[in-house]
């Protein structure tokens, strides 16, 4: 048992690393972790089950710091425990270019570092992800090897950002009773109290949302134990709002939003040690206090033990796709799968959209790799994202693979990031491609982290049709493509989908975005190919002796760009084609792949039913471009693709023009 | 008083023309039009103060179809009413090309049509900026002017949306009684029921935010009747929990997802004409029917022209100043007020961040206008969009012009949508420019619709420093080019940032973003200039006799585009610098104005710290980019600046090496 004694002088190592740490980068968020040092030297201390010397024990608690601003509660809390990788100098150097301490926590740069938070309302969403992944992974490998439990730290702003409201909701409807939120609740954001800008009663909030609450003095040990214990008996998802005092212990600017986000300033770091009867330097932490510590940070190696030794206890199957799981490596025959698709696709080259193409593709892949969870957020039958093998996930039964997210995109992307991070699966899921907008943080979130998940995301232009400019994407393919590391897909037809879906799969540190049809697609590939040709980004796919023009196009454009190709050569006009899959895999290949693929054509056309932006690295500036220049409108396809100038005829007409 | 019969047989007009109009397009969605008739009927036929001659009227009632999908309704209403500029016509040539009675309710198709919605959620945020708005000018003009309600139709996809929680959590917290949300609770998604991704209990979750909570039966229209008369006794705004039957009056589908949004098809809708006994063709309404529905559209004639008789009675001044705030004009010198503020500048010469730079600048603006509201989603002190003149909107004090928005980005956009649409009103709001990610949707509506808006984004680039890739924008000001219809500036320093703001509120009919450095920078401009320079987006800030090298700059990098000049100058390489402050009104100009800024010398650079993607139809796909090409780093943005090689020495590198 930890004495009261003890216990503040463990918080305040926490306290004092972070004063000292944003004192000396004369930047950073003080006001967090000082306020829920306490919260987190308990649950730290007594509950939560980690292992500092095995930072990846696949059945550790995942503990989320949503508010990430307080990074310095987590990575004192990391040196503190005992990560190897995280050591005082690394507390020194908070905020400096290199560090693993970034402003805020950023996963991948240090050992316990679950996610990277900063952005509001992520965390909490990427919690609930995690505690899907725990409770599907129990379901499928048995509780001996999953059970463990998923806490998030919560603020207010986490609170007030819509997606807290779609992940709260839909933990509670799937009774994630091992998620566990506590809510350092200070009454203060940045422009004041609270009560500026909110009024919300959130126990009855979050009591509307079917989860398990409690109330507590987030100062007092005991509360925030009893808290903690009564969250593991709940058959509900619980929360825990813990009042605090945000600064707690900087006497004079406690309690205000002075000390959320700026440097307490020497005097008042003074005025804490003595307040707090705080004897160390800057940067030393008391030896019995680190000793304590120390100690916290061993207290579940036993349990690991134990867990590792029901793991090579296991069925030696069960055990090897458990650790292949966790490894990330998909399982072997899977290029051999999708090859036979392919020569499956070429052999009836069917006219489909590319979202039924990949529900042909998820048919083969969801056979082979049980690791998918699948998902659309209530456009199942619009994104044909549920396959035959996939039963639905019930609140009561886990055992099935696909996920009804509900109208809910950005907790959707969101909780997905969470999944991945977990390990053990592999996200994808289903939406329209025109609200990858209302989930674009949780989408840059994925591609910062390098983390495998998949979007499938349909109705990918003006091909929507009548529902409108509302519906149909124009900047889409431009705004995702200017995210970095995300690599956005737009194939032409079925045999171009499977390839897309190859290397999605196959990249473990990169999200992948799939934009797909709604429409039917004439097949731009016919003979079976054995390599990925998607993999360069860009490949001729019909080729011509001295080409006076090229035309490059993606998707569902590809069809027009044969046509004008054959309208061309009926008159004498050499032309060549090339598809575009992936832009960002295209920039990636050596020079002289590009420049061949980009050839020497006079006359270089874009067409692609999405604005221009991007176009010119392939096409240059003097390009012609086929495409969209304003927003779209409500009508049948067909007459859209005519309105808008996007037609075969308008590909010759640019050329010979071009070519006059 | 409306008999039974006859409301039964005033809303199977609105069914059937939804019905039918579905049926001949062959797409659409009948669920909610049939489904929520009856509330329609009711609400519209008794209470809604609105009239079809006068559409425009300042004071009427609003309506926001917020479940825009069920678009019919809307139009079913607005031709049954008497809008003039709503035929029979439009609604046979509904989801067709060209027609006003596009598949969602598009803002400035048709009268009537008071926002764009079918993005869930979006509607609910616009209408309680409109209840926001029509508080404000009651608090500013009398309610004699002033005092109307605000009515939202909600259906469950924008209750799962996580921008209704911002939305409801602002209105329950500035306690919007005049707002009025009807949800149509028909507990059907797209996937099936609502019980496969939700188990939320709405009335509580609403009564958490503090809203008047009312349950009734949707089809009972004594039951609809009461809990309108009861909202409007409310102190708080009222949510009607109204269940319907989806698709009710299709005898086999009705209660199912499938008439969501398909046609119901001809048996269907022959057996629906059967089961609620309607007599009409396709496409006809009894002449008693549309009588009873043509009197609905006179019954607020009345009350319009005493409202008009109040107008006409009131204070010249007043009369005159509620007459320009409604038709959208500035008042008059606002260009001069603008011109002296830059003398001033021109004087001083002051080194300032642009977020700064704009506190200085709405200082002038909004002791100009009255009719700015300004605001932050709690960043108040970091967006300076607080000027001396603006005290905080409170709950109990709608004076001041302030708003505390809370950490709410996607709920403050749509409900500045909202304050732009209902008029009177010029929004204005704060945020990181990161955070534009977060309300994307509605900054895409706004350009979608057309109005007025203006984003003060801030910390706009790895500037930001140590807060890191997560507060740092890349792809942003890609992203947000990308938007068609969107003016997204950055200005260079304070005399181009009085520029883009005095641009950016004489666009009556596009939204602006101003993306503004957090860090100080050395002027751009030090002469005054009474030209608007930047209205041409990009000008020729430094010429050069027979230039080698162009300089293309944004924002803070227009410094460094200025210390390579005098560098390259330095070595005898001549060199000019163009200042581009706004691609958008850069693709507007002439062709012989773009020529003669673009330039010819052999070397265009653009130099600008976010990605090249966008810049190559200015420098050409051959130009050399010194910006980004990741995402960027936690550090003092000095050492960023140099890490990513921004810097003039990198720029000066780059033209030597071209012109090598």
């Amino acid at each position: 048992m930890i004495s009261p004694e003890k216990h503040n002088r463990m918080a305040n190592a926490i306290r004092f690393l972070a004063m000292d740490a944003v004192e000396k980068a004369n930047s950073g968020h003080p006001g967090l972790p000082l306020g829920a040092a306490d919260v987190a030297t308990v649950l730290f201390g007594r509950y939560l089950k980690f292992d500092p010397k095995n930072p990846l024990w696949p059945d550790r608690d995942r503990f989320v710091l949503s508010a990430g601003h307080g990074s310095m509660l987590l990575y004192s809390l990391l040196y503190l425990t005992g990560y190897e990788d995280m050591t005082i100098e690394d507390i020194k150097s908070f905020r400096q270019l290199g560090a693993k301490t970034a402003g805020h926590p950023e996963y991948g740069h240090a050992s316990g570092i679950e996610t990277t938070t900063g952005p509001l309302g992520q965390g909490i969403a990427n919690a609930v992800g995690m505690a899907i992944a725990e409770r599907k992974l129990s379901e499928e490998f048995g509780s001996d090897l999953q059970s463990h439990y998923t806490y998030a730290l919560v603020g207010d702003g986490c609170l007030m950002e819509g997606i807290s409201q779609e992940a709260i909701a839909l933990a509670g409807h799937l009774k994630l009773n091992k998620l566990i939120v506590i809510w350092d609740d200070n009454k203060i954001t940045i422009d004041g109290a609270v009560s500026l800008s909110d009024s919300t009663d959130q126990i009855a909030r979050l009591k509307s949302a079917n989860w398990n609450t409690i109330e507590i003095d987030g100062h007092n040990p005991d509360e925030i134990a009893a808290a903690i214990e009564a969250a593991h008996k709940s058959d509900k998802p619980t929360f825990i709002a813990a009042k605090t005092i945000i600064g707690f212990g900087a006497p004079n600017k406690q309690g205000t939003h002075k000390v959320h986000g700026s440097p307490l300033g020497a005097e008042e770091i003074a005025a804490a040690r003595k307040s707090l009867n705080w004897e160390a330097e800057a940067f030393s932490v008391p030896a019995d206090v680190l000793d304590a510590w120390r100690l916290v940070g061993l207290r579940s190696n036993k349990a690991r033990k134990e867990w590792e030794e029901r793991l090579a206890k296991a069925d030696t199957e069960k055990r090897a796709e458990f650790n292949r799981r966790f490894a990330g490596d998909l399982p072997g025959g899977f290029d051999t799968a999708i090859d036979a698709f392919k020569q499956k696709i070429a052999a009836n080259n069917p006219t489909v959209a590319t979202r039924k193409a990949s529900e042909d593709v998820l048919e083969v892949i969801n056979g082979l790799l049980p690791e998918t969870l699948g998902g659309s957020a209530d456009l199942t039958p619009s994104n044909n994202t549920k396959t035959s093998q996939m039963k639905s996930i019930t609140p009561t039964d886990f055992s099935g693979r696909y996920m009804h997210w509900g109208i809910r995109e950005h907790a959707t992307a969101a909780a997905m990031n969470g999944i991945a991070l977990h390990g053990g699966l592999i996200p994808y899921s289903g939406g329209f491609l025109i609200f990858s907008d209302y989930c674009r943080p949780s989408v840059r979130l994925a591609a910062l982290m390098g983390i495998r998940v998949v979007h499938v995301w349909t109705h990918d232009s003006i091909g929507v049709g009548e529902d409108g400019p509302t519906h149909q994407p124009v900047e889409h393919f431009a705004a995702l493509r200017a995210i970095p590391n995300l690599l956005l897909f737009r194939p032409a037809d079925e045999t171009e989908t499977a390839e897309c879906w190859q290397i999605a799969l196959k990249e473990k540190h990169r999200p992948s975005g799939l934009a797909l049809t709604r429409q039917n697609l004439i097949p731009a590939r016919t003979e079976y190919e054995d390599k990925n040709l998607c993999a360069h980004g860009a490949y001729e796919l019909i080729s011509a002796s001295d080409a006076k023009v090229s035309i490059f196009a993606s998707g569902s454009e590809v069809e027009i760009a044969i046509k004008a190709q054959q309208q061309l050569a009926a008159k004498g006009i050499s032309t060549r084609v090339v598809s575009v899959p992936c832009f960002e895999l295209f920039a990636e290949q050596d020079a002289d792949y590009r420049e061949a693929i980009i050839g020497n054509a006079p006359v270089k056309i874009g067409v692609e039913a999405g604005i221009r932006q991007g176009w010119d690295a392939i096409i240059g500036s003097t390009g012609a471009f086929i495409g969209m220049k304003s927003f779209g409108a409500s009508g049948p396809a067909k007459d859209l693709y005519k309105h808008f100038g996007i037609t075969a005829e308008a590909v010759v007409a640019a050329a010979e023009a071009k070519l006059a």
